[in-house]
């Protein structure tokens, strides 16, 4: 069975990106990574991470999306879970062969090749499942944006580098897989 | 600022933990650790652990307590997201002064000596927040449960040991806090 390594991300839907910032980043204090439009899924996505999982800000920039019926029809609130898995086609072919409903039948290719599919929330009790396999192009840029943040944070004169400090010390950490050239978090 | 180490968990409130674990243990395959009743909450709980954050899947024994309220009212999902900090009480006092509404202004004191305070939705756009500060005979009962998932895992011939593993190393390779002898994550 494919190994479920984790929580990647959690992504609430808001109505405003700035308001909700006012709480998640300035009230609770999570680092601000970076803001950018994800054309995919018609959003504006601010990215939070902590130590391990990150927190994801959704804003839809138009009615018409999955998101912003969830918004219309239940408020703000977390719209799904996204686990990290070692082999998202395995996961999926197990899932599908006990009868869980998918939304995504075969993974869909996101940004730096990374693959993703969903698992409807009728088969999940109620919450909105989305699966992720790392690619080795993504690797580099989060690799790279982790070295952005941890500027910004010493510009800044701060000492709360913890957040891009510990993904860093993940990927080094980690055992290499030859095969796929990922990078297994410890 | 009190430092947001990670997600601890994401409790799902379900109307029945057997066949919740239909989806979440035996299709998805995450490992089950134990299940318990928890009076404070008027629960049952299973606990289900990942490499870092744990899914816990909450079950109201009666009609009476916020989660059977929040399940009656919008069906089983996401009930709350918990963070572990490394000082609560400086959290509560920061959110408190940023006017952020808390549900409980002092935290409240669970099994092992945690210490655990509840943010409200309307503060944080829409999600129920719980805040979690680990002590050392909590993380004696957390060493505990992890060897004897290990045991299980092994009396039934398994691999997939990565969990409960994980969870050791992390302690292992955690910095130790002479001044509080908690252990944090590495």
């Amino acid at each position: 069975m494919a190994h479920i390594k984790g929580i990647n991300h959690i992504a609430i839907v808001v109505e405003d990106i700035e308001d909700a910032l006012g709480f998640w980043r300035d009230a609770f204090g999570l680092e601000l990574s970076h803001v950018e439009e994800v054309p995919d899924q018609r959003s504006v996505v601010a990215f939070l991470p902590t130590d391990d999982a990150e927190i994801e800000l959704v804003k839809p920039v138009d009615d018409g999306s999955g998101v912003a019926r969830y918004l219309q029809r239940r408020g703000p609130g977390v719209h799904h879970i996204c686990f990290e898995v070692d082999d998202i086609e395995a996961c999926l072919e197990n899932l599908r062969q006990r009868g869980v409903t998918l939304i995504n039948e075969t993974p869909t290719i996101g940004t730096g090749g990374k693959k993703i599919a969903f698992v409807h929330p009728k088969s999940t009790h109620g919450v909105l499942v989305e699966l992720y396999e790392v690619t080795p192009s993504e690797l580099e840029i989060r690799v790279q944006r982790a070295r952005q943040l941890a500027d910004r944070v010493m510009a800044r004169g701060q000492v709360a580098m913890s957040a891009a400090m510990g993904f860093l010390r993940g990927l080094r950490n980690g055992d290499r897989d030859e095969e796929t050239g990922t990078t297994r978090r410890p």
